[in-house]
This record gives structure tokens, sequence and C-alpha cells, in this order.
């Protein structure tokens, strides 16, 4: 008795792979085998919870709060939230719109639901947030690729989204980008909310990076756009990744749907977690210190890797990721990666998880972890981009 | 500016909401207004997580141990689970084939998304938990609704789905159902696996109310069909509600799939959470005393209600519910509910979110409240309907 014939996968659920839990566990692999390897291959911020994230955890277990919250959540912390809009961006929002989900992961879910029906043709850039791609397509949404280079420093404008062919539906937005940390400037943001609308174009922002910035900071679509849903997280700005809190920030129409799927899809998001967050508020200046620290460390590498050849990134606006045009030395960066870590012992993500067709030219190297280790990376990588001779054709 | 046309939500989005919702903020404003309300609405067990569990999530908490997991959870927990298959089912279970899911909410969609395509016809009982229905129409998959009645005690039988018109190609079975708490023999759960599996029928098994019975043991699929799939969750027998930690044991097939949906749609179920529920396993002594409660609440309920007209109802085999046929007293069991709560203090749920159609007949009665709770909520019901004439010709 077997699980084959005529029982077998749906056809929707063969969405990608990702390539980097690939690198991920080759990397894994050679640490358990005794080697020394340093990690640039993470999206994930290495402090952990702030410690008043942890404490309000702490007292809020001590206090046996942990059963469901309402479906969209702690109504003090959708009020502290609305306040967080008032004093990051002088938008008012109104509590009512704010609804705390299972992560960003579960708010994509939720907003893509609400916002597009099954063939529904929806907009992302390449190189783009893998699971943009695979949570639409999981979800019977056209993906239409919108390929951006260097030159609009990896973000859409009008004219790249004039050469569509055919109906869009929605725009996901990313602002600073995965992978490669590059924001939108104000008037950018003004002019692709403005053509959007003018559409009847959805744009759905993840602002996930945001308060994660080296110079203007972030602008919220909110700004320009009240038909746009605003997808965030904790897991950022506030490193609390594996607590799996997140939230929407939803227009007007899109409440009421959403309230239903949440109750249906989701039930609530993890109470403690929700408590640990209304903490997490309080030690924002423990935050801004680990973003010198990501500061630092996009400076030294901004400073060093073009010195061996390696010039064709934009440098991070905001984020805590490079992705650079590794063109020259290879047409396979899969190959390029797995290199990498035998030979330097540093664990990168190739391009092509971000960018399928073009990626293979593209590593994204993320400085999230503590400044010794991205110091040592980085003159590790130094060292082999030195030695590795560009193979010239490839570009 | 606003986001009315040509911004709309999505038609899939367009799912029912729950009466029970309704209810329970009637319930709480009437609390609110300093009434006496009872809760017998709410599918929440009262306890609280078990000691054991909490103080493995603090330690986690003090550990650091906040980051993301592996995509199917920590790998001593699954192996947890894999054990607890032997224990209580003499079931031997692959590790590889459980995955940690963000609450039994998150489990379903992976499951119904790996295994069912936009427009696959998939069987659901009436009555029966509506995040079944809601889930699978905002997935995109077609709903048969299997109606049933107290005479196959609200479950499904092969002879029921010969009735079925078209195509089947999934059935969600619930064993103990939720809301009749019913369950199926071992040899009805066979004969269904048998003859779903000769049809080629994937059977998503919820045995979330597994551990909570009051006679023989419930069975799981895993011991009839190798291409089921099945749901549970850390919420009903370990009290874990709001901790949002649910399982799938998944059939060889669906492995690979439901680890790339799951890379991609969650990411990783809570961390904090999976630590305590490794915890939760130390304190089934407690969480045996819990079901002892529930036990007497079900007999004392089973004695007392019979007495004042409610006869029709098939005494719960498991989770914390009594399904009540209440069509002698009225053809509106919202209207009723809401008597109910106003004029006797006590909080019920209507049958309609269990049972679109014929649910006006229905209530649902939870009796996972504490005891003196329950009884006193027992008393309030009791002299309200033996006050209240039948109405006679309703049936």
């Amino acid at each position: 008795m077997s699980a084959s014939p005529p029982f077998r996968p749906s056809r929707r659920s063969a969405v990608a792979p990702f390539v980097v839990m690939e690198v991920l566990a080759a990397a894994n692999a050679r640490a358990a085998a005794g080697a020394d390897v340093l990690h640039l291959e993470i999206g994930e911020p290495g402090g952990g919870a702030p410690p008043a994230a942890v404490a309000a955890a702490t007292r809020a277990l001590a206090a046996g709060a942990c059963g469901y919250t309402e479906a969209f959540g702690l109504p003090t912390l959708r009020c502290r939230l609305a306040e967080h809009y008032r004093e990051t961006y002088g938008q008012v929002v109104d509590p009512a719109r704010i609804a705390l989900t299972m992560g960003a992961s579960g708010a994509f879910i939720l907003a893509f639901l609400a916002a597009f029906d099954a063939g529904s043709r929806v907009v992302v850039t390449e190189p783009g947030y893998p699971a943009y791609r695979n949570i639409l397509e999981a979800l019977d949404i056209e993906v239409v690729p919108l390929p951006t280079t260097l030159e609009t420093r990896f973000q859409p404008t009008p004219e790249l989204l004039e050469t569509v062919a055919g109906p869009i539906h929605g725009l996901v937005l990313a602002s600073p980008s995965n992978p490669a940390g590059t924001m939108l400037a104000r008037d950018e943001l003004e002019r692709l909310a403005r053509w959007c609308r003018a559409r009847g174009i959805r744009i759905v922002s993840d602002e996930i990076y945001h308060g994660i910035s080296y110079g203007t900071p972030a602008e919220t679509i909110l700004a320009f756009d009240d038909a746009a849903v605003v997808v965030n997280s904790f897991s950022k700005y506030f490193c609390m990744t594996g607590w799996r809190l997140g939230w929407l920030v939803l227009p007007d129409d899109l409440v009421e749907p959403v309230i239903r799927l949440a109750q249906n899809l989701f039930i609530s998001a993890p109470t403690v977690s929700q408590h640990a967050a209304l903490g997490a508020f309080a030690d924002r200046p423990e935050l801004e210190r680990r973003i010198d620290g990501y500061r630092r460390n996009r400076a030294h590498l901004l400073r060093a890797l073009p010195e061996v050849g390696l010039t064709r990134m934009a440098p991070a606006d905001g984020a805590f990721y490079l992705y650079l045009d590794v063109g020259a030395f290879t047409d396979d960066s899969v190959r390029l990666c797995h290199r990498i870590l035998e030979e330097a012992g540093v664990a990168l993500t190739p391009g092509v998880d971000f960018d399928p067709p073009r990626g293979r030219h593209f590593v994204r190297l993320s400085f999230a972890g503590p400044e010794d280790e991205v110091s040592r990376a980085c003159d590790r990588l130094c060292a082999w981009f030195r030695r590795e001779r560009p193979s010239g054709g490839a570009r």
C-alpha cells in the first residue's frame, strides 16, 4: 500500500524550493564537520529579541496570558502600532485598520487573498523576495515578473510598468528591497502610487525593513495611497523573527474581508508574542544601537568589495543586504556559492532565489551579523575574489 | 480620495462571518455592563497551558531561543511527536513526515494547498467546523456539503458518500467532531478509509480533539490510510490555544510539497511555543485531571438537559461539545441564543455556524469551562427551557 497514483500533490504546490536552504544545509554540514563557517546567507538579525520584549513575554507567561486574542490582536498593541505610525511617519491610522498576523507571512496570505481573485495578475519585481512569487502562485494568482536592473536600482518605475503586456491587478513594492536594500525616494514612491491608482492597480507594500536605513528614512505608502495594503512585521527592526508576529495596515474596503479571512484561516496571532511586541517599543535605544552595527558593517563592505573588482552593486539604502553582480566571475551563482563556502568558509545566497532567469550572475550578502564576523567574512571574500580571475566573457 | 471602485475585495474573500463572534460580542457587552454571563459558547479549554509548558517557555526565553526554526520545526519536538504516535496509537511514524505548523489553522492551509488544486471538490460534513468550508473556499476549492443527522451521529458513512453527485477529490473527517463531539468507531473509520482509498479520495483527518474522550480512545486515520493527512494541534488536549502551534502528519508524497509551501507561506512555527510544547508532555497527569472535569460536566449535562425536553442529541464521545436539537423550541437558533443570553445570562453558539441550511434548529454548548460555571449555566438553561414552551410545529 503506497500513496502513489491516484494520489499526488496538487499542481499549485509545485512552487520553487529555496536554493538558500541547500546552501544553509551545506554550510551547517561543513560547520558540523568542524569547519569554520561564517554566515552571510541568513536574513535574520543576530541580536535576538530586545530585552524589554523578553521581559514582557516572561511577565505575560507568569500572568497566564496565553488564550486566543481577538482575530486582529490585542487592542492595546493595535493602538500602540497606530501611535507608531503617528510618531514615525506623521500618519494618522485608525487602529481598526491594523491587524496583527502570524508573521509577515500570514499578512501576505491575507492581503493577497483579500485583494486578488484566482487568475488576477500581480507584478513582482525581479530580483525580489521569492516568497511573494511563491505565495501568489500557491493562491492561483498569476505572477507577472518585472525585470529590474542596477539602472533603476532594482526598483520598479512607471516607465518599466508601461512595458508590461496585458492587464495588471496588483503590484508588490518593497522599499527597502530584499535582496538589494535599495529604497524608493519619496517622489518615486508617490509617482508609482499615482500611476497605480489611476489604473485601479492595488499596491501591496512590504515595509518589513522600515526603521533600518542609512540615509533618509523610508516613507510609507500610506502617505500616498489609501487603497494600498501595508505589510510589516516585528522580525527585522524589532529582531523578533521566531516570534512570528507581523501586521497589516488595511484600506477601508479590505478590513471586513480580512477580519473574516483571519478568523477562519488563522484565528489569531501568537498571544505571548503580542505581549512581547508591546514590550519591544521600550527598547528603541538598544534597537538603534544594532542598526549602528549594521551601518558599520555596510560601510566596511562598501569600502572593501570594490577593491577586488566587485563594483556592480547598488549601495544599500536600508535593510542589511548587498546584491552583488558577480557576472564577471561566473555564469552559475549556485556553483560559485558552493565554491566560496568550500574554499573560503563563507556562506552566501545565490541570486537565483530572487531572480530565476538572471540571478545566475548575482549573489546576496547579508550583513546583519556581529561586526567581527562580518569583518572576517569580508576579509575572506576579498582574498577569494582577489585570487579568482574574472572569467571575462560572461557579461 | 477613497478606496471605492475600481478597488474592491476579491470575490473569494466573501467567506461567511462567524455568528458566534456576534454572540461573543453581545455576551462581552452584557458582561461589561455588569451582567453575570456564563460562557458556554467558546471552544477553548479554560485551564491555560499546563505549568510544565509555561516553565519550558520561560526557560527558552531566558536562554534567548527565539530565532526561526527549520520550516518543519524543532527536530526534538518532531521526534517527541513521533514517540507520541507510538505511545498513543502504536503507530510508527517517521519524524520526517511530521511538520509543526502555525496552529491547526496553518496545518489546514498547507494540507489543502498541497493536496487539492483550485476547482477540486472536497466533501465536508454538515454540521462541521466552519473554518473547513471557509478555508477551502478561500483557496478556490469547491466545498461539497454532506448533510449528516443524528441517525449517523453527525458522521459521514460510505452510504451517505455514495449519494454525492459528481466527482470527489477529498474528504475532511473529524472524530471527535466539532460541534457534536461524536466519534467514528474503529471499524467505521476503517470502512471510510477503504471506500475513499478505492476511489482515490484524499482524506484530511482533523484529530485535534484526540486525547479528550469519554469511552474508547480515538483511533488515528494513520492506522488505515497512508495517503491521508493528519491535522492536530496543541490547542485542545494540551490547552495551548493562544500559542498557535499545530502539526501535520503527512503522507510520503506530500512531504516535499509541504516543505516548499511551508518555507514560503510560513517560514516556521513560533519558536517559544515549540519549546513550551516539548515541556507540555511532562504534564500529562494534570491534563488528564482536566479531562476528568470535562467528564463530570458532560455527565451533569446529559442527566439534566433531557429532563427539560432536550433529548435530541448524540452524547459526545469526545471533545467538549453537545450539539442540541432545539427545533422543538425555535426555527431561528440565532434569535434563541440572543434570548437565552439576555434572559438567562448563558452564551451558546447557534448551529448556523456549523450547518448553514439546518443549523437554525440547533445550538452548540461547550463544557470546557470550570465545573461550577458549567453547573450554574446548566441550572439556568434548564430553568429557561422549562419555562419555554416547545413551539411544536417547527419539526
